[in-house]
């Protein structure tokens, strides 16, 4: 058995359930520990876990201990879903321990030397865990992170576009109640209701795309020229973050160039294959009222994002719209796509991809 | 008793409704009449009706037998909620019967000789009816129109903002499922979910109010010469368009000062007073997450619109939220309104609203 | 000005909101103190509170500081949206101050020397003050409690019909968010959800209409003895409790005696022109999809009980559908109601509630 | 390749796609012929359909070309969705014609020679159809009827309990909008409500088990003596029906000895090991807040019942809450598990389940 051991950082929340819930049949990875605070740890993660996806825990993370956020964890890879403050702090310090940190938090993702990863669109940008290394005096420990979830649709819609010289960027999101956490959102605030706000959204949907679409440059990443401006706004929907786009260009391309770079997008080569990678990062519907969140969030696993409504826009060049799963191609399935990235290009010793998925498949 | 009896037409369907509900106890007019298809002709209202308010119909209103749309109708003022293709013609026929018809329709707004009306913003454009009653030989009679539902937030938080050049507007809309009309959207297709297109809203958004916010020149209406670009979408909320729009002026005003333009705008002089005109026409809260359609859909008996959320668009110059009830607002209490202006106005032989006030107050 | 001041306790909850709302324009009663925990203690009304209900708090409450609960109260009347825990020991210590409490809280309902008031069912309960003065050596202070909101419509239904000899009582409820308080139910949780568990609810349902039900024993009341059976769910409604009731009858009568019963019912008549008395405590809708929790939760100004779809049931007599508001008639409005009673029947030294009324009206 | 051709009639609605998406995969069967209303004959599937589930209809249906009702299928099996008017007739005369029928509708369920199976729990009642084959003078032909969706869950509960004598059943149901079919419940209707009447329901409920739980006498079933007594209301919830029971016994057992019942409980032998047949038909789920809709519905791949919150009830025995997915085990994959029951049992000339599965499995 040629498995990775994995700890789950803040694995009772939201997002840690997701991890679970995507590494039950990983075929690189598996479930060694489970971290949680001080409330949770010592109790089974049975006991600990206020379970909110379908079903049940996985029977064999279910009997875990769930252990406390200063343990000494023996996992070579760490998935965190900290909370920010948390993270700030101990997520460097596990990397400096020697562990590969894939972390689904802000709080290092605009840090120079830190890759800000989608894989399909900038897997070059892992090259930075050189720089993070040698910065940091790091030698096996790395630090990668998971973009904000909402910006993932906008970020692949733009990746194929990128060489038309994208400018502008207005985005409107409608956003799914797991993207709050759990408890999140009172069921109270948002029956029959919109609540325009998420605080701290906005910001991050107008910053971490320049970086996700920025170029490296040897020692980090020249930012993207673009500007974007974005409203957030929550909406009663499960799972499945969908917004409004329009794209103002140096030199618009026609509608078919658009559809056709969507549809023939593959994604970065160096993504292709890995086990979460969609087989097709995106999808065009032409149907006139798709993408939708129920209908749609679950493409390619969760991880792809699917795009609709292509048409010209009075004020920037086109609009359209655009959806992926928040809390899958968003947060857990994200990060794990990232550790996967880090695994298959080495920078875990010992560890050999090709091995672990003749393995997994025998 | 001196008030002026009213024919609803379209009377059973979700607009039909909230005009029934709106004028039980209206001071200047009372239900006389009312109208619908073939299927409900010849029932009373409340064995026709499949009423979607709470409550029950009025009891006066619900012992009118209904009429079919081709009765010769008695009452000087007729109330369309009818569907399109029926108004197209009728409308203009029952103007030249001699009826005041106050429509909320679209066929006819767009056409240069009828006034496209919200009373606070643009009261001046009734006198558009002298054009028309020269143009089409009609005497007593009128055709006024009620704006399409979304943009009364949009033209309400522009309204008061046109002296600094507003050029362009980017709106993107939540809209309830009232604007569907009833039985309108499946709920299968909406239970957690987003629907992001509106048959023929978008057009409407970026249409309507340029002439809305035009200018008077005699014998039509200069429109405004702004650009707009609307993407429309809903969600599952009952009642209360939500619209994120951001906005580009020639000479960009303050933050204070816009605020200052909303809080302190009374409205046109010559809607104040009139019986359905909110005491504010527009509310700003200035809480972060406001405005909510089931919070603020009720401001000003549903009249008024509720702004929030205004700061600084990176793309154009500010962007803020805006809000106002569908149905109440946006379509049956916006038509009452302009039968008001209509009948305060003048263009009513017989109607003195000063008696008509005194009596309903006696 | 007459009003009789009062201190709302739990002002910030859910249900403490709906006192300050209910209690707005209230012609005996005026809100002069607010009080809650520790955390909100020290700020003015409009800072601690996050109103949940449409609009914005009253103006003359949003000024008031809140006190911390051991405050030394001024007001006669005491308004109790208390946690259970502190509720215990709170109560009856401000009642042995001489204040007149009047709790929605289930600590003290089932005591014996309790009145457990809905009045229009059981206002000669109120005589129980008088042994509890005696007991407890209260002068001029007075304990009164409001019941569970689930039962309020199952006792409104069987109160008619008790002269039938009501033996058993199958109840199975669906219930709106709102009682489980702010923020009570995760939204995550409830969407596309049913939840078939409320903590304790079972229990009250099938205790405390049994002493609601009972008969005044000059020291105590005689409970009902019927068997009640109950089974509590909750679903995604914002306002309003659900019930599906079956019933069995020692002497069972016939559906149109059932109804006339029903609605005949006028209320008991010392709470007959209470301010929060419905003019109908219980409307029977034959519509056979009614009652419906949307439509019909503000009957009465939410005061009412509405019944429908009474047929036979195959193992007991006959079952129905009954629905009451849970935060109005169910809470803070039963419990302004209890208040009422409490102030009409003399236990409040010098308040005369005929001259209150008149100067209210004046 | 040995795949059994299955022709789909009603296919485009609610349960049409369930029907086409359960057999995409299916091992025995395929579909090969797809029928729906006039309007949509002669178009293709793709066009025809407005597919309400996750994604899109799979490639190899999408393009085949709908036919009307009254076509001349060729495959043998056919699974219908027909409305009841026109299942009335046409599903006898298939049968006639040598198709073997399996029916999702009510208009022959309860016919003394058509079974009505739930396999897991009275496959022998397969037998009516030499009966049926008698009376009728069919040949190859048959018609097998799935049961009404609601008392799934019921029939579920009570069928490993029947030797303790089931006498008495109280049944009161929260049923998902799906089981209205599309457009069905209209969005407007639902949202923050609970609609406490589905027509027809509660009428199917009180019947059909009595036969489902009936015992085989040779030429037909002598029904189960129990008294069944249902309430039926509709919730917002996408999918699965929640019921909460009450059951009174001959000889009652202990809590235990039902639970165990519950979890030993694998379903009728004919049964076991049919494609659809669930693994375990039962789940107990001990949580004190379990089955919900959304979580429990896809046990056993929609296929398995869950149960929860078994306790005693003051009125009957015991009460518990039991649910299953209405339009997957409820409906389609009902009706599929009845067909592969015929198959299995050999009322299909020339098809061997054995060669059929090693076949699919190769």
């Amino acid at each position: 058995m040629n498995r990775l051991d994995v700890a789950v950082l803040g694995a009772t929340g939201a997002v840690g359930q997701r991890f679970i819930q995507l590494l039950a049949d990983h075929p690189w990875f598996r479930v060694a520990e489970v971290a949680a605070s001080e409330r949770s740890a010592g109790k089974t993660y049975a006991e600990a876990v206020r379970w909110v996806l379908p079903g049940a825990p996985p029977p064999d993370v279910a009997g875990l201990t769930v252990l406390p956020l200063d343990a000494a964890f023996r996992s070579p890879i760490v998935m965190s879903a900290l909370p920010g403050e948390v993270a700030k702090t101990l997520e460097p310090e596990l990397a400096a321990r020697g562990h590969v940190v894939s972390s689904n938090t802000s709080s290092h993702r605009m840090a120079p030397d830190v890759p800000l990863l989608l894989p399909e669109f900038n897997a070059d940008h892992i090259r930075l865990i050189e720089t993070q290394r040698k910065n940091r005096g790091w030698t096996s420990g790395a630090l990668v992170t998971m973009s904000n979830c909402t910006l993932v649709a906008v970020v692949a819609a733009l990746a194929p576009l990128m060489d038309f010289g994208v400018e502008k960027v207005h985005v409107v999101s409608m956003q799914a109640l797991s993207g709050a956490g759990y408890p999140g959102v009172p069921s109270f605030d948002i029956a029959d209701n919109v609540i325009p706000y998420i605080g701290g959204e906005e910001d991050k949907v107008e910053t971490e795309p320049k970086k996700i679409l920025g170029s490296p440059n040897g020692a980090g990443i020249d930012h993207a020229p673009m500007l974007i401006s974005a409203s957030c706004n929550r909406v009663a929907v499960l799972d499945g973050h969908t917004v409004s786009v329009s794209v103002g260009f140096a030199r618009p391309p026609s509608p078919e160039t658009i559809r056709e770079a969507w549809e023939h997008f593959e994604g970065h080569e160096m993504a292709r294959g890995l086990p979460s990678a969609p087989q097709r990062p995106i999808f065009y519907n032409p149907a006139n009222d798709r993408p939708q969140p129920r209908l749609d969030r679950d493409a390619g696993r969760g991880m792809s994002t699917t795009i609709g409504r292509l048409r010209p826009c009075a004020l920037l060049d086109v609009k359209f719209i655009a959806l992926s799963h928040n809390t899958i191609r968003g947060a857990a399935g994200g990060a794990i796509f990232n550790a996967e990235l880090v695994a298959a290009q080495g920078y875990i010793p010992g560890f050999n991809p090709v091995l672990a998925t003749a393995s997994a498949s025998a």
